[in-house]
């Protein structure tokens, strides 16, 4: 039987979201719950597959069937597809299995030509609605089918206004849109050098095969790598019958939430237009009207729309997010999917769906995006320098948080100035779907119009980006790179300061401060931890980010990297005596002199653990990491070592590297230098003995990590150093300190070869870094002279640094965990690199078996709750 | 049952190597043999690795095995150990799994004292050779167990001399020996602090924990490391009673082979000398007569010797080199092993064991070393060149080839210079095993003393090196670093040549020349393609190495690397323009003047190969790797190209990388710069195009290799721009050429992931270099650094790039041959690493399924041969 392609809306249902696309299967869904859906049928994402398989053609077999779901929509609806009799008009919309809002194309009143116009206008009565309708469609079609760009025609538009004498659209007439229609298809004959297509078959394999071409188009793929969404996925593309927001008064078109997406608050929520097609409302051009406005306009549709609102969330068990068009007092729901929300508002329902008893804790727990927590992690405004500070306007608070940053006015600034390390705002007139990766690098976003459910709304709420959007009151002169306020004028580079939360906008510069778990943060953070089998711990180099991350939940420290502590003024000229020395004596000199400020690290690093583990990795990187490169500091190094500037140059250039990466560090630094790792042994141990004595309440247990393993050998010579140094030490004080040995796995063959190494290691923490780097083989500060191109021609679809690789570096991993417990029945295993923090990486290392992850101090909530997460879907037996 | 530590000879037998050593398995063999043996017991080398655990101590429990074995040896000997009555004297030997000549310690007529002494005067009515043995033995006792040098006793010896007014040692007589034994234990109390031991269970205890001590001797580690033998091996000790060859000229010592070790003839080969001990032999201090003499000198004792070589060969099917005691008439055998041999030897002694009916094809295969058959492949004289050039001198030929080089009077010396560059040959007045390295790096060496089983000679056989021994005319001076010969003064740095087939010595440099395959070899390697199941191919560049490899039995090209054609002056231009290019147009002008030079390569290459495979690897190096440095050359880019010298010094530096084994390299360049895989694909296709119509009878199929891949999709993406190009042309040209796309695995992840690559690839080539240096964590340029460390401290054992590592690395090409086969059932697999030419690694290949092997044109044959031991070995099924 060959594979069928095009499903009426009839045939399919909610769970068919990979084959139909996320708005397919829920109009479908929708359907068989017998709600007013508008009929239409499905191209499957597989036929999106197939026309880029076939070199971007529309195969014969899929033209058949979209010509046979054409026949039966005509039947469903009574209408005739491209007839003058009863014209059936169709949308054609994107739908993927994962929602990626304005991401792709849509063409609306698909069917229309200068004979179809002219039924509808006598069938409506309302020319002007004909007309409207009609130069829309050329509009859009030219745009999306044909790349003619919309503002040729907006230019066409405001000669038309121009010479009428009038500023708004609504004041144009029929039969000025009648001119402008033909006005269009001339301009489209002059760019395409073809005519415009009055055929409505022709106009439908366009407009499908655009739908097609836009899931790789420039945004979609940038949206694609930053949420994870595999391009071979594909899009599946919508036909539907055309119901008509913009034929009247007695008509129009809103968006709603069922639960108040930024607070999470149990109200309906949404915004509608009278008289008005969905793009109106979407693209924030006119300001609409609260959706419990709707209840007084039309009380009768209001009371249908909350009815079927609350049977959507009951069904669906999630907050829904809805659009819907009134076409002549009739109520149609064009679309539902589970809502996008703020962080905030994520924990609010998921608790309140537990509280109402909708959903387990469990659920409640799978319906948070972890990485969305970022945004609660993010700083708030300083309470009293916020007192202090003047509100110079308040408009819609749009994206929650709070951002303080300088002016920029496009996204490609604030794209370099973020790369600079400048904090910004990005101010628009309106975003477009070509501002998203600006977005992601501002600190906020200001807009000038556009309501809750703009597209900067949406898509700042789903980044974790602050914004204030409609702020009318802004006269934006975007040339000179300046906008004026209240008087006030501000340019590119001065400082402003916006509250997602409330909306406010300030002139000036505000403190902000770090967020704390608390409300439904902390209920989920409580339930998370309930459920999870992970561990989670920190990576942290000193007290503060020790102390924060304990705040956040930290279980331990899975990381501290000792070479941070070296850098400090004080410590790097011994640091540097120690490096250029000529003898063992000299070396444990310099040694001796940093000996004191580790041990003094340690001790407080301990003391902000409170007995929690404290995993401490020796030193790790090259040596010349370390030197002095300014001629002064040479000269200054010289003195001190009585030794001739001219030795100490030969010194530093015999440590040059020609990969660095993969040369003299780690452990090596220990086997031909033994003394550096005793020195830090002994400022280990002496430590935990010192801060043992003033608490003996808590059981100190040092982990002491080696890094870069690759042979069982070269551990048990590296552990051998460090036990011998330290049993002498606790053999002296006579007091019974234990403390742990163990490595890093981040070199290939210390994972190929774990077993052997489990006999030296009591246990492993996954470098996951430099792991990913050998097992690709690219360095982190080289490949990117590549990497953009391997994204552009798809090779790679996310950045290995950022998400684990499972198909390569988590087979080593895997490896490593399952010949680690040969080696040693009851070895700890932990990880350590940055995919610790990360949630698809984190319900890998919960699936492998791993006791702990560990990530900075602002992920840890975020880890709690991935793994907390993967444990409901993969449960394992925890300890 | 406790393990048993001490083995009588009567207890053991010849496959007890592992436990007994070599040298005591032997001896055990031997006593089986009923051959005339001097009993004794062997302490095991599992003895010596518990010595180690324990803490260099040698256990209760073993002291007492010894102590019981004293006691029946002194049954057997009817002697007692450490008595005046009858006294048992012993020699203490070292004997390891692997023969080490000369490597480890020995002690002679151990059980001597003062009283002892004058017993053994007494008895063997023989004061002077009582006398001897003691100063002897104090001599060699002081300087193995306990560190005092035998110089301290060689200045009292002089000194003797000096006041008796002689020469010779052997014109001191009784009386000075007995005052010499005297002053040498005064020298000893001296130097040790405490008095000379007199008892002799001490004494043997102390030889004992010295030989286990020498296993760790830096010449036995430098040793091992060269030949491969793993340092927990350990060694033996044999304690066997002494005979003395030093009692009066009816006693004698001597070394024999049963055929000839340089040549293979098969004829008694050897030396002896009269009443001597062993060391006086060995140490070639005095010269000694030929084997052949000993039929006049003792024709009885000679008659015994050969009935007991000739059976001695027919028990072991080999050719045997053995140490012989002549003692008061009676004959008494030492030592029986398997001889070192020259290349040319192994290869006759082998085709003549076949010949003569005692051993099969594949036993004779395995006869043969095949790292000796590199001593063939090396340059011998060019015959015109000799013709032309004066013997200077004329010596023994210790071991054959040809070398030529400048003189240099040290080992260290002849590290440094070779390490720069310089080709050294060795002049020394007799080597010791300190010189071992320094012999290692010579072209050649030369010594004044010694015959041919002397230091010099044994050693330099073993290492393929050139050799001409016991050049006596020569009067070397070190101090001056000079030699003179015939009148001639020749300085450091001055050049000589010397033909160690030969013997003869030339004062001047003679051109040298390859060698070719013929004889024996001929046989042996035609033998061994009769076996072998692995291909071997070779790794060359250019026609000439193509054909060097071809005529030493290469079966095609298993590497060719693109870019080596790109150094050369004039391209070298065209590829600066290609790099410094801004514009895909610009790249594609620059490579149009590279391709007709690249295509021009690969004809001449398909010419010499005359059919047989040719695999292209497509450019590797970053591109950083071609720019100029000098500024001259950028000035000359900068006006070739039309842009400013700036412009051009800021494209360079924009190529600079952190780490460039890790960067932009290999197919990323193809991915970010599809042109230059084109431009490589045009010129193979056109080149196999061309030399396909010129010679329709051979079937030309190049094969393209894809460096660096990590990920399917890139190969795919790179194979679909191959194809692409390649098939225009073969459509375009109406031929129907064949032609194969496939790629390295160099990469872990590469390796890990080998079922997704094999869908895209028709061949894996194993880049054994990349892949160990990402494996292990290190580049090879870098390692340098840490690498002696770890050599010292025993954490490698070896140098994994030339010899695999099987542990780690080959995990991953294991894995990766199973995964390549599941991916697509009739990939062809290979390695093109250096490992292709090692043994060891070989034999690696060969059993875990690789079709062929690749490696430079010199070591093919050694590869042919080790890939037919490794099927006589592991037989698996051919082709």
């Amino acid at each position: 039987m060959s594979k069928k392609y095009v499903y009426l809306f009839s045939e399919g249902n909610g769970k068919m979201k990979e084959l139909l696309g996320g708005k397919g299967a829920n109009l479908a869904e929708m359907t068989s719950l017998n709600m007013p859906v508008p009929q239409g049928f499905i191209i499957t994402t597989e036929a999106c597959n197939k026309y880029y398989e076939d070199s971007n053609t529309i195969s014969k077999e899929i033209e058949r069937e979209i010509e046979e779901n054409i026949k039966k929509l005509e039947k469903l609806t009574g209408k005739e597809f491209g007839s003058t009799k009863n014209p059936l008009l169709v949308s054609v919309r994107s739908g993927s299995r994962a929602s990626m809002p304005g991401m792709m194309d849509t063409i609306l009143n698909l069917g229309l030509n200068d004979e179809v116009v002219e039924v509808i206008a006598k069938k409506t009565n309302n020319p002007r609605f004909a007309y409207d309708c009609y130069r829309r469609f050329i509009q859009m079609y030219s745009d999306v089918v044909m790349e003619v760009g919309k503002n040729y025609f907006e230019k066409l538009i405001d000669k038309k206004k121009a010479q009428k004498g009038v500023k708004l659209d609504s004041e144009l007439d029929y039969k000025d849109l009648k001119e402008l229609a033909k006005e269009f298809k001339e301009e489209y004959k002059n760019k395409v050098k073809e005519d415009f297509p009055s055929n409505a078959k022709d106009q439908l394999l366009g407009a499908i095969k655009a739908v097609f071409r836009s899931w790789n188009n420039p945004r979609a793929i940038y949206y694609r790598k930053m949420n994870d969404i595999p391009s071979n996925w594909g899009t599946a593309v919508n036909v539907q019958a055309m119901v008509f927001g913009n034929n009247g008064e007695n008509s129009g078109t809103g968006v709603a939430f069922t639960r108040n997406p930024a607070t999470g608050e149990n109200s309906l929520y949404g915004e509608f237009l009278i008289n008005a097609q969905g793009e109106d409302v979407v693209a924030g051009v006119r300001t609409p009207m609260a959706i419990s406005e709707l209840e007084n306009v039309m009380p009768e549709i209001y009371k249908e729309f909350v009815e079927i609102c609350k049977s959507l969330e009951k069904h669906y068990k999630d907050m829904q997010d809805m659009e819907f068009t009134i076409e002549d007092g009739k109520l149609y729901m064009l679309q539902t999917r589970s809502g996008k929300r703020t962080a905030q508002a994520s924990l609010k329902i998921a608790c309140d769906l537990y509280e109402e008893g909708m959903i387990s804790k469990e659920e409640a727990l799978l319906r948070i995006e972890p990485k969305q927590l970022d945004a609660l992690l993010h700083p708030q405004f300083d309470k009293e320098s916020l007192e202090r500070a003047n509100i110079l306007a308040s408009a819609i608070a749009a994206s929650p948080g709070a951002g303080c940053g300088k002016v920029v006015f496009d996204a490609e600034t604030a794209i370099k100035k973020a790369k600079e390390g400048e904090k910004v705002i990005l101010v628009r007139l309106e975003t477009s779907p070509e501002d998203i990766e600006g977005m992601s690098y501002a600190e906020g976003v200001l807009t000038v119009r556009g309501g809750k459910t703009s597209h900067a709304a949406v898509v700042a709420r789903g980044m974790g980006v602050c914004c204030v959007s409609g702020c009318g009151e802004i006269n934006i002169n975007e040339e000179k790179r300046e906008f004026e306020l209240k008087g006030k004028i501000f340019k590119e580079g001065d400082y402003i300061s916006i509250d997602g939360s409330t909306g406010n906008v300030y002139g000036e510069k505000i403190k902000t401060v770090d967020a704390t778990i608390c409300g439904e943060f902390e209920t989920i953070m409580n339930w998370a931890n309930e459920i999870k089998a992970l561990s989670v711990r920190t990576n942290a180099d000193n007290p503060r980010d020790a102390k924060k991350a304990v705040e956040f939940g930290a279980e331990g420290i899975g990381l501290c990297r000792t070479e941070h502590m070296f850098f400090e003024e004080e410590r790097i000229s011994a640091i540097r005596e120690m490096i250029c020395s000529d003898t063992v004596e000299e070396r444990e000199n310099a040694l001796k002199k940093i000996e004191p400020m580790q041990q003094g690290d340690f001790e407080l690093l301990y003391e902000a653990l409170e007995g929690k583990s404290v995993n401490i990795r020796f030193l790790d990187p090259p040596l010349h990491e370390f030197v002095p490169t300014e001629e002064s500091d040479i000269i200054q190094l010289a003195k001190v070592m009585g030794k001739s500037v001219e030795e100490i140059k030969n010194i530093i250039s015999s440590l040059h590297e020609f990969n660095p990466m993969m040369g003299h560090r780690g452990c090596r630094l220990t086997v031909t230098y033994p003394e550096i790792a005793k020195m830090q042994t002994r400022a280990v141990i002496k430590a935990a003995i010192n801060v043992s004595k003033r608490h003996p309440e808590w059981e100190i247990e040092p982990e002491i990590m080696i890094p870069l393993i690759s042979e069982a050998k070269e551990l048990k010579f590296v552990k051998e150093v460090v036990k011998k140094t330290a049993d002498e030490i606790i053999e002296k004080e006579g007091v019974s300190l234990k403390y742990k040995v163990g490595t890093m796995i981040e070199i290939p063959r210390a994972a190929l070869t774990a077993d052997e190494i489990a006999k030296e290691a009591e246990f492993f923490s996954f470098g996951t870094n430099d792991l990913t780097q050998m097992t690709f083989g690219f360095s982190r500060d080289d490949a990117g002279k590549f990497l953009k191109s391997y994204y552009e021609n798809k090779i790679y679809e996310f950045d290995p640094f950022a998400k684990l690789d499972q198909n390569g570096v988590g087979k080593l991993v895997k490896v490593a965990c399952e010949l680690g417990k040969k080696g040693r029945k009851d070895i700890v295993l932990g990880v350590c690199g940055e995919h610790g923090g990360e949630p698809s990486s984190i319900e890998f290392f919960h699936k492998v078996g791993l006791d702990y992850v560990s990530c900075s101090p602002f992920r840890v909530p975020i880890a709690r709750l991935a793994a907390a997460q993967a444990q409901v879907k993969f449960p394992r037996k925890k300890d």
